[in-house]
């Protein structure tokens, strides 16, 4: 998925900012891409690099109501240029700002922390669930990632850390129903929250007790798991009934990125008990939250002195405000619905063209292809998947990979991506897909 | 310091804000004043409230380079017009502002990590620690805070969390020599040193060891503390030998603050091993940082996936790229010195015609006053500063306080203050300082 030492020739330009990149933020800071790629200017879904060669950005979600958006960027300028304090005293940005994005959730769910960043918001979600529940235990994915602070690395499943594996954690495998029928299907669903009430139950019986959940409902970094038919109801349930706190992290699958919700816990019946915000939030300034109940914001406040310097700056909620203002004037939830279809039909007839392709995944604007050795669905392919993210750089479309394998391509655009560029999207994978098919054959 | 409930009146539209405010973030988010100050507007050192007048800012320390800086907005909102992506691409902008800011460290510290917060900044400086030295203990003084992560709650000693004091954290006292003899003052400073001796003894008795201490070295938060001379040598010497980072967190002491120094910690003979950047670093703008060495940041980046989604973006560095610009082209290091000076000599001025004032305190443009009980300037007085603060408040200066017995007066202004600003400021606080010495008296 990244790369630290760029494999092929760079421009002497680029090289030299490679360099100097090395010699300030080091060398570990992950880059996409063989050869780094220099983004110089951004428009909708367009990206420029500094060649000049024009880009579709069929991966990134913080940019969510597109780059350079003119709306949002006149909104936090105005700001800027009128006041922008914390939130020690009055001002109505944060409550403007604070009403329209509850406005967007269910009943009950109506107050929020504002914080600065996803980490911020799940590391926060943390503390409210061990001190409600006086307990430690967490109850996470086996190949997930929430956030880079001490709490969320051990937990953390997805990806390299040094911290040792919480022994106050249980991980467990998220089930992938694709390709079963429904007594299947339900024998998976069962065994899978077999698993998740022998994880409480550890917990448990070594004295943590359960605190909290903490999933992305829509398993995105496990590869877009088709889970089955009420798991995570189940899921839920089983968590609630044994006193946890039921965290959704919406940083993936928020913000309308699935065209028929707004949130992606709203696939199910559950209500969480904390809903966590992140990435879309204010187009790429640094914005997060914790959504919750009266009660656990209550609770949490009277105990704890929180603050947060920059949260809930006007800012902050200007670009917020000016995301929302975005999706509701541009009806970008029904984009995300049409444009979204219009995708994965394309990606259906390619895949039956193709034996690499295994599953097709996802919803709205968010699609996973498995790459497969071909003739079988079952084995991944990372070094195709390599291929084809590298071969769709060339043919100036921006895609990447998740999974534990490394091999589900991962195309998440912008939510203003037009039919036009959904169209270039799916000729161009087309003709990647052909091409790599055809080298592997 | 913060009021929850407001005593006095509002206006209808103000109490109405309030209302929707307590609806939505809720009641516990802290405000400052027995009525909250609804403001809406700002320039340079002046703030300007709901119905329009005008107070100088002579507390905040966020908005660096001034209220609404035009060079800020116009830096943020180019940048935003432009390109705003992470750093998983290359930008020259993550590179210009990390070659910038290290330059005004000393040798040795020339990398950095890009965060969003001072909390994510101390929260990622103790995961290096930990790794680093593979052990859990840390150091901080008996008073103080550093940030609102479940790893900075359990070291938080400063205000109130409901987590319980880390078993694996030592806080020890932190000396004040003000008033004393160079003897004394030694004395004080042998007997501070032997406490962090016995400190790290316990630490490595109990079998945490010594990972790293964390400390404000200008003791802003413990009200401003003259520390003896040596003190802060010896406690770096004594940490640093027992194989603990030492770590200074520069969100209150740095960006030119002082005056005299870029950085709190360059007012001594040290070499902290990891340094934390927050509040001023983008006038606003989330932005935060860690400062270190080649090896440390290898070390850690060898051995995780480190990534922050926002942190980096060229808007984030055109904040912070401003704010260095602006500090450079209006010299407000020596702004820093020159009015800070003048503020403090009207300061010591004014404390000789009151028995209210006890110590002096600061350095550059951050000073406190310790009010005390007339004829006892060990006794603090809370009230008596509570009554300033809000007095000054109708005066139209705003100020805070600090310090274990909430009597330090902390004026701490935006560092474009100019000379006519500062003439108020003490001019309304020698008034206010008369007003509360008469009704005591």
């Amino acid at each position: 998925m990244t790369s630290v030492a760029p494999k092929q020739e760079m421009t002497p330009a680029t090289a030299a900012l490679m360099a100097r990149r090395v010699a300030t933020i080091g060398p570990h800071s992950p880059l996409f891409y063989d050869t780094p790629l220099e983004l110089v200017r951004g428009e909708g879904a367009w990206l420029t690099d500094a060649a000049g060669r024009r880009y579709l950005d069929g991966y990134n979600n913080v940019p969510h109501v597109g780059h350079a958006n003119p709306v949002v960027a006149e909104a936090v300028s105005r700001q800027l240029r009128t006041i922008n304090l914390h939130t020690r005293y009055l001002n109505h940005m944060v409550v403007d700002y604070s009403e329209a994005l509850l406005e967007t959730f269910e009943a009950g769910l109506d107050r929020l922390f504002l914080v600065n960043s996803g980490s911020e918001a799940n590391e926060l979600a943390l503390r409210i669930a061990r001190q409600h529940t006086g307990r430690s235990g967490i109850l996470v994915s086996d190949f997930s990632y929430h956030g880079n602070t001490t709490s969320l690395a051990e937990l953390t499943t997805g990806l390299a850390v040094h911290e040792e594996f919480g022994t106050h954690v249980r991980a467990v495998r998220i089930p992938d129903a694709t390709g079963l029928d429904a007594q299947a299907e339900a024998a998976l669903r069962d065994q899978a929250l077999a698993e998740v009430d022998a994880a409480i139950s550890s917990l448990q019986e070594a004295g943590h007790g359960l605190s909290a959940s903490l999933f992305d409902l829509i398993f995105s970094t496990e590869g877009l798991l088709n889970v089955p038919a009420g798991y995570v109801e189940g899921l839920a349930q089983r968590v609630q009934a044994a006193g946890g706190l039921f965290i959704a992290d919406e940083v993936q699958s928020g913000f309308g990125r699935l065209g028929s919700r707004m949130w992606g816990h709203q696939l199910y019946s559950i209500t969480p008990d904390l809903v966590t915000l992140g990435k879309p939030m204010g187009n790429g300034h640094p914005v997060g939250a914790v959504v919750t109940t009266e009660a656990l914001l209550d609770e949490f406040g009277g105990r704890n002195m929180y603050f947060n310097t920059f949260a809930g700056s006007p800012a902050s909620c200007a670009a917020g405000l000016a995301v929302l203002g975005e999706m509701r004037d541009r009806a970008l939830m029904d984009n995300a619905l049409a444009t979204g279809k219009f995708i994965a039909d394309a990606m259906q007839q390619i895949a039956k063209n193709s034996p690499l392709i295994g599953a097709v995944r996802g919803q709205g604007l968010f699609f996973g292809y498995d790459i497969v050795r071909p003739g079988n669905a079952q084995e991944p392919d990372a070094a195709a998947t390599k291929a084809l993210i590298e071969l769709m750089k060339d043919k100036g479309v921006l895609i990447s990979r998740i999974g534990r394998d490394d091999n589900v391509l991962k195309m998440r655009p912008p939510m203003v991506i037009e039919h036009e560029q959904a169209q270039l999207l799916v000729d161009r994978l087309a003709e990647a897909v052909a091409e790599v098919t055809a080298r592997q054959g």
